[in-house]
Formats: C-alpha cells, sequence, structure tokens
C-alpha cells in the first residue's frame, strides 16, 4: 500500500477534521522519525492510516473484539482506546498492510505500551504533540520531543495517567506499564 | 500476642511522633471496623504493629527481600514502601504473630492491593485519614470513609497514584491494580 492509497482509504473513513488532524501527525511523524533515526516510510504509513477506525460504531469495534480474539480487558476501559487495537486489525484485513512493525505502531499509538520500539514511539508522540493539540503539560513534552524521545514519551504517558486518574477512569494497564517502566530508569538517572 | 505487648514492641521500635501516629491509626481503625463489620480486635493488633518496621535500616530491609525471598520488584520501587512488606515479615517472625489476615494487613498498608480483605482496608484507610494526616484530597476519602469503605479506598488510591506520578514515580503495581478495578467498578456504577 502506497501513501497515495493509505490517505485515499483514511479520507474515506475519517471526518474533516479529523483528517486534517491525521495530515498534521503524519507530518508531524516525519520531523520525529528524521529526528531520532526511524524509517520515515514505515512510520509515515503508520501515522496516515492510525485513526483509520476512528469512526466505526462502538458496538461494532466491541464484537470485533469479542470475535477476533482481540485482547478481552479492552472492553473494560474507555471506548477511547479501541479505536487502535481495532484499528490495527482492520488495517491488515481490510488494507492488506502486513508490516508488523507498522500495524504496532498503529496499535499502540494510543494507549502505549512497555519497551515499545522507535516507530511505535514516533507515532505514539506525534499524536500527542502535533500543533493542533492543546493539553495540560504539552509543552513540557513538546521540549523533551526536540531531543529526548523517551523523556517526551515518559511525560505524555504521566500526562494521560494523571489526566484519567482525576476523572478517576481506569488506566489501561499497558499505559500504566509503560510509564513504570520509565519512572524506573528515569529515577535511576536523577 | 495481646495489644499491651505490641504496643510494648512499637514503642521500642519507633519514635516518639511515630507511635503517637500509631496510636491515632489503631484508635480509626477500630472506628472504621465498627462501622463496616471488621473483627476489631485483628484490625487493632494489625494497626498496633502497622509502622513496626518503619525505622529499620533501608539497607537491612533490602536484604531481607532478598534473602527471604519477598517480592523483588518491591526493589524497583521507594524505599517508603519496604516497610509493609519487610514489616509483616518481622512481625511474624519476631514477635509471633501468625494471623494471616493481620499480617496481610500490615503488608498491604502502604500499597493497597486488588481484593482487599475489609480488614486489610479499614487498616490501609486509617493510616491514610488518621486525624493527624493532612493530604490534597483527604477531606473528600474522609467524607466517604463515613459510609462507604470501598469508595473511601477508592479515592485515597486515585490520590496516592496521582501524588506519585506528578513527582514521575514510579507506582507499585498492585496499587494501580487495586486503583483500576476499583475505577471500573465505579465506572459501571455511575
Amino acid at each position: 500500500m502506497n501513501e497515495e492509497q493509505a490517505f485515499a482509504a483514511v479520507k474515506k473513513s475519517l471526518k474533516k477534521r479529523r483528517y486534517e488532524h491525521t495530515i498534521r501527525v503524519t507530518e508531524e511523524t516525519e520531523r520525529l522519525a528524521q529526528r531520532f533515526n526511524v524509517n520515515v516510510e514505515k512510520a509515515r504509513l503508520a501515522a496516515i492510516l492510525h485513526d483509520y477506525a476512528k469512526y466505526r460504531p462502538v458496538e461494532e469495534m466491541r464484537k470485533t473484539i469479542k470475535e477476533e480474539n482481540l485482547p478481552g480487558n479492552l472492553l473494560n476501559f474507555g471506548d477511547e482506546i479501541l479505536h487502535a487495537f481495532v484499528g490495527a486489525f482492520y488495517v491488515a484485513k481490510e488494507l492488506n498492510v502486513d508490516d508488523l512493525g507498522v500495524l504496532d505502531a498503529i496499535r499502540y499509538h494510543t494507549t502505549g505500551r512497555a519497551n515499545m520500539s522507535n516507530l511505535e514511539k514516533v507515532v505514539f508522540l506525534a499524536d500527542y504533540i502535533e500543533p493542533g493539540r492543546s493539553f495540560a503539560g504539552i509543552d513540557e513534552v513538546r521540549l523533551a520531543a526536540e531531543t529526548n524521545l523517551d523523556k517526551a514519551c515518559f511525560l505524555a504517558l504521566r500526562n494521560t495517567i494523571n489526566f484519567l486518574v482525576l476523572k478517576q477512569q481506569p488506566v489501561y494497564p499497558e499505559t500504566f506499564e509503560a510509564y513504570n517502566d520509565y519512572a524506573i530508569v528515569f529515577k535511576g538517572r536523577s
């Protein structure tokens, strides 16, 4: 699947604002990929497709998770994270993308996970810091992303957990594991 | 071991301020135990002994964790949590307390864990809300503790995670699991 085909597929699936977000994530991913020596072609393809399933009906996604044996614990968490896991599945099945690194970058772009590949990290981070985003604490993440991919991912994960916990929402276990692994490493360094 | 012996043992082990905290935790534990139908005698014994190991040297606690096969992951987290796990071990070994429910209430009084017994919950909570404590968000926990033991534990866990994450500190996995289990339950109810 080339970029043109990928853009055409998501343009059909996404609302205009989400498609514009996708373009910004793709551009941000490219900048990060170049900065941190990640394969730009793969990173851009993952970025273009990262929100492919964003507007699938929640019930359809839940059904897919059950029928296709995606992780069952997904159903206990916010619907926000479903599109990433189901998206990787649909991108493989409907668009015939078979690069496992690209599919993992789509799968973990919202939750993150422990021991992400650099390809996963740049897509995860680009989705968080693309210029259209404004979250509490985002400036600190953008600053870290200038020089330190792991520190930037750590701060993004930290902000995400903080946001969810303040709202008394559950946190996907892989998000927490990713945060904790980084916290242990960065604590050791300080 | 009766209460008099337990108080004598901790009085010898603790600084004056910490001993006074222990008395307040014991009184708070008794109030909670009565309110939520927990065995008062066991709950008070666990409360009296909960900080037994508080002033053991960190190096001694780390050595005990390694030599006695306590959970190895403890060493990756803040020294603050060691005294609870090591404390349960010392209370069993040095004071010959053999009630597993009491020992678990000592062991999990700082981190909590998923599926705590009510005995564990009242000690965990009493240590958090005893009248000498003042944390951000504590009033909300105290209010919940008037009527809902689980909600109060949930809010205490939430505050603890929030505090640690803001400081970019790692969070002990059992604390997170306990939080998440509650978050999923309370989310379902709201």
